[in-house]
C-alpha cells in the first residue's frame, strides 16, 4: 500500500506493507487531514520514523467487533497499555507507554490503511460527510479546552492564533455563549471567525483590552502569543497552552506568582463532543479547508501545508 | 521616628515622620521580619522608594476600632481600594489600585510605627510571642498555596527550595498528611523539616524520582528549580510557583501542553489560619530565626540577611 514515510528527516510516499499488528483493528483510510505536527514530525520532532498523520476518517475493513466492520469511523491516537492506572481509569492519553498514531511508535494515518485498537474507533454519525469528519481529531483538541478549564457565559475569553486550532477553539468557546475575542494577524482567517459573529482583533489591538480577561486560550505555539495571553489575563486570570511550543520558551514567571495567574496545558480532547457538534453540524470545518491532493501527491501536500495562509490540506489515498 | 529606607537604590536607617494616614490606625511595631523581597526592593525590584519591610508585630496605637488599640496585632499587607469587584468581594490582594506595605506606594513595617486600614489588622492570640508572630505574614502566604491547590492524603507533594519559604511551606502541606518530600542543597536547613518528620533530598537525588509527584511546590525561585519541578511532575500534575521569579524564565512548554500540566501562581495568603497554626504550635518557626538586630542597624542586618545559610533576620525597633 501507499503511505507518506518520514524517514531519516527526509519525506517520500512509497510501497510498504499494509500493517498487520495482531489483535488490533484495521481501517480503509478515506481522507487524512495534514496538521501542523505533521510538518514538525518531519523535520525532526519527537525523533519519529514512519508514516506519518493522526486525523483520518475510514472504513473498518477488520475488527474483533464485527459490528464495526464497514462502517465509518474516527480514530482516538493514543493507544495505552490497557494496565497502568490511567489506562484502567479510562484515560490512556498520557499511559507512560501509549503509542500515538503517526507520532509515537505507530504507523499512522497518510495512508491507505492504519491499524488501532478497536476501542480507539468511534463511528461517524452518517450525515457528518468525510470532509467533515476527518477534522474530528482536531475539533476534540479544540473541545479539550474544556476538559482543562470550566468557562460560563459570563466569562470573557480571548483565543490567540487565527490558524486552524484558533479557529476550531474560538467556534467551541463561542458555543459556551461566553464573551469571545479571536486575536490574529490574517484578516482572510479572521473572516471565517467573523462570519459565525466572532468578534476579532489583531494583536496590537488586542494588547489595548490589559489584564481584561478571564481565560485565555494560547493557540498560536509562538512566544510572543505566550506574552500576550499573560498581559490579557486579570488576575486570578486562567491561560489554556493548546499549542506545542517547541525549544525553550521564555516567560515573564514574575507576573504568573504577583497575579496568581493559571497555566494550563491542553493536548488531546475527547471524540464524543466533537462527532457531536459535527452531526449538528455547529462548527464551520468547510472554510478550514485549503487543498486537497491524493495521497500519492503527499510530499507537495505537506510543502503546500506549510505555506503562509493555507489552512487545512487534506490527502485522500 | 526611625525607618529603614530605600531610596534612589541606596539604603539607610533614618529618621521620618511619624506616618499619617487620615483613617487609617497606628501600630508601633515591635518585632518585624526581613523577607528575601526585602533584599529585592533594595535592589530596585518594583522600583519602590520609602520605608520597606510587610512582616511584622505591633500594638495598635490608634485606630477608629476603639476595641483593637492596646492589642498586639499582624496586618494583612495588602490594602484595596474597597470599591472595584475584587475588593468588595472581600479580597483586595489584587485589586488593580492596591497599595502593598513596604512594597507599593505604602511605607512598611521596618520602623518603629506603619499605618494599615484597620480591617487589615488580625489580633494575635495571646500565647503566641512575638518572635511566632511575626511569622504571621510568611505563614500565610505558606498557607496560600492551599487556596490555589486542593492536596489529599494520597498525594504525593514535593517541595523545591529549604529557604525560609520552603521551609514553612513543607510544614504546612506535611499538616495536610500527603506525602511530602523537601529538596533542597543545604543539610542544616533540610534538619530542620527532618526534624519535623518531613523526608528531604537533594536536587540530585530528587531528579530520580521523574513524573511521580501529583504537586510540586517551586519555592526556590530559580531556574533551575522551575526545570526541576516540571520533570518531577506526573501528567495532568500541578506546579504551584510560590517564588517571585526576576526577569525572564526559560521553561519547556511543549512539556507542559504534552503532558497537561497545570501551573499556579501564589502570592499572599489568609492570616487567619497562619494565626491558627501559630496559636496550635504547630510550626516549628524557632529555628528559622538566625539573627535579631535593634533597627538602629537595618542596613547591617539586611546585609546579613543576603548570606548564604542565613535564615530568617529580625528587626527591633
Amino acid at each position: 500500500m501507499l503511505a507518506l514515510r518520514v524517514e531519516k528527516k527526509s519525506l517520500s510516499v512509497k510501497e510498504v506493507e499494509k500493517p498487520e499488528r495482531a489483535g488490533e483493528a484495521v481501517v480503509r483510510v478515506l481522507l487524512s487531514g495534514i496538521c501542523n505536527t505533521d510538518l514538525e514530525i518531519a523535520r525532526g520532532y519527537a525523533g519519529f520514523k514512519g508514516t506519518i498523520g493522526h486525523e483520518f476518517v475510514g472504513l473498518v475493513e477488520d475488527s474483533s467487533d464485527r459490528t464495526l466492520i464497514g462502517r465509518r469511523v474516527a480514530g482516538e491516537i493514543n493507544a495505552g497499555c490497557g494496565k497502568c492506572d490511567l489506562c484502567r481509569g479510562g484515560d490512556s492519553r498520557h499511559c507512560a507507554s501509549r503509542t500515538v498514531l503517526g507520532i509515537v511508535g505507530r504507523d499512522g494515518a497518510h495512508a491507505e490503511f492504519l491499524q488501532l485498537p478497536t476501542e480507539n474507533l468511534f463511528p461517524v454519525p452518517e450525515n457528518v460527510p468525510d470532509e467533515h469528519a476527518v477534522f474530528t481529531e482536531p475539533l476534540a483538541a479544540a473541545c479539550g479546552v474544556l476538559e482543562r478549564v470550566s468557562i460560563s457565559k459570563s466569562d470573557r475569553v480571548a483565543v490567540i492564533g487565527d490558524g486552524k486550532l484558533g479557529l476550531l477553539c474560538a467556534q467551541v468557546l463561542a458555543l459556551t455563549g461566553a464573551s469571545l475575542l479571536l486575536i490574529g494577524k490574517h484578516s482572510a482567517k479572521l473572516r471565517i471567525a467573523e462570519r459565525r459573529g466572532i468578534e476579532t482583533a489583531t494583536p496590537k489591538q488586542a494588547a489595548k483590552r490589559s489584564k481584561q480577561f478571564d481565560v485565555v486560550v494560547e493557540a498560536s505555539g509562538a512566544a510572543a502569543g505566550f506574552a500576550l495571553a499573560l498581559e490579557l489575563l486579570r488576575p486570578k486570570g486562567q491561560l489554556v497552552l493548546k499549542s506545542t511550543f517547541h525549544g525553550k520558551t521564555e516567560i515573564d514567571a514574575a507576573r504568573i506568582v504577583v497575579d496568581e495567574i493559571s497555566i494550563v496545558g491542553s493536548r488531546c480532547g475527547r471524540f464524543t463532543p466533537a462527532l457531536d457538534f459535527l452531526q449538528r453540524d455547529a462548527i464551520d470545518v468547510d472554510s478550514l479547508i485549503s487543498e486537497e491532493y491524493p495521497l500519492s501527491k503527499g510530499v507537495h501536500a505537506m510543502r503546500r501545508a506549510g505555506v503562509k495562509g493555507v489552512l487545512k490540506v487534506l490527502l485522500r489515498p
